[in-house]
């Protein structure tokens, strides 16, 4: 079977920065690139962007604006299997599945979440923001994914994707792959204008 | 519309104790008795009890035995709508929204969890533990609920329903209906033989 890459776009702004550039795209397009007879899972991430935006319309005008940004960059976008969880009740379902297999410790030790915590008042976070991982999790096992390309900050949830899908496997037989994360270190972090990893949530970037 | 009254089965024994009979199976058949126009929606809780049991075998041959209990305790099972959460994606669909929309102080304050970090090391609660009211908040407002009977100590659940129904619709417009709660005061908490509220895990039943 050809080997699976998988990623997915969150549309939480209408444009990209140089990080996510850098950090996201430029990677998926090398590897795609790199790997011709694999197949390339892009999913729309907007189940994941309800952490941050709850208007619909916002969440569909900047999910094309994305994709399109994306075409533009260079992305083949013919050979790219599109699609959003939110269709797919799978995703939601798997991740319900693995929140009970999931001890509290895994997730408040997730850096997300602690910069989260170190950003905002504890207590005032949403626990989509805590879960997210697990979220996340449920992306990548159910396609059987081989590569996650993802930034350094997010090597640690494709770890946990890892973790609980050997947790999985040894309680319930081999049901799920384990994918390798794929991180291109030399722009694993791509610092802001202020020395940060660029983010629009810190407003540092270009 | 008939009122309806929803109450959910969590297969986590094979067996009812004193506790439960008074606590949840008696109110419920008296509730319908007293309301023969109501609709009776009674579900069965699979997904729910997935925070204490990973057998699939095991929560099958539960529901089927507690479901006849129920009828030898008299309820009218050709009466009541039976379905499993689990066979319908929306509960989890709702319950990813509806986490995404809780702010983690809200769940931190809730009884259950409490209980759980009381009785067990923190960290190593699950994380469906904590986010248990969560679902259970997505399965009574799915169904336009108006009452739901339950013992005195899911009072605070059926409240945090209420409450993100009432964030829902001031956010979207009037989508969900707000449920009210149901407890028999009179048997609201049914004490064990040790004095403690009669429960499995207190070992304290009879």
């Amino acid at each position: 079977m050809a080997k699976r890459i998988l990623t997915g776009l969150k549309p939480t702004g209408e444009q990209f920065h140089i990080g996510n550039y850098f950090g996201a795209i430029k990677p998926l397009i090398q590897l795609s690139q790199d790997n011709p007879d694999a197949d390339i899972f892009l999913f729309l991430a907007t189940m994941h962007a309800y952490t941050q935006i709850h208007n619909g319309e916002e969440l569909k005008k900047n999910t094309l604006t994305v994709l399109k940004l994306y075409a533009a960059c260079g992305a083949d976008l013919e050979r790219f299997m599109i699609y959003n969880p939110a269709d797919i009740p799978g995703h939601a379902q798997l991740n319900w599945v693995l929140t009970c297999l999931t001890i509290m410790g895994t997730m408040e030790r997730m850096h997300s979440y602690k910069d989260a915590l170190a950003k905002g008042k504890a207590g005032e976070i949403s626990v989509g923001t805590f879960c997210y991982p697990i979220l996340m999790a449920a992306d990548i096992l159910l396609y059987d994914a081989d590569i996650v390309p993802v930034g350094k900050d997010q090597k640690q949830h494709v770890e946990y994707a890892r973790d609980i899908a050997q947790k999985f496997n040894k309680a319930y037989g081999e049901i799920f792959k384990l994918p390798d994360v794929y991180i291109r270190n030399e722009v694993a972090v791509v610092p802001g204008i202020d020395g940060r990893k660029m983010s629009k949530s810190y407003n540092n970037y270009i």
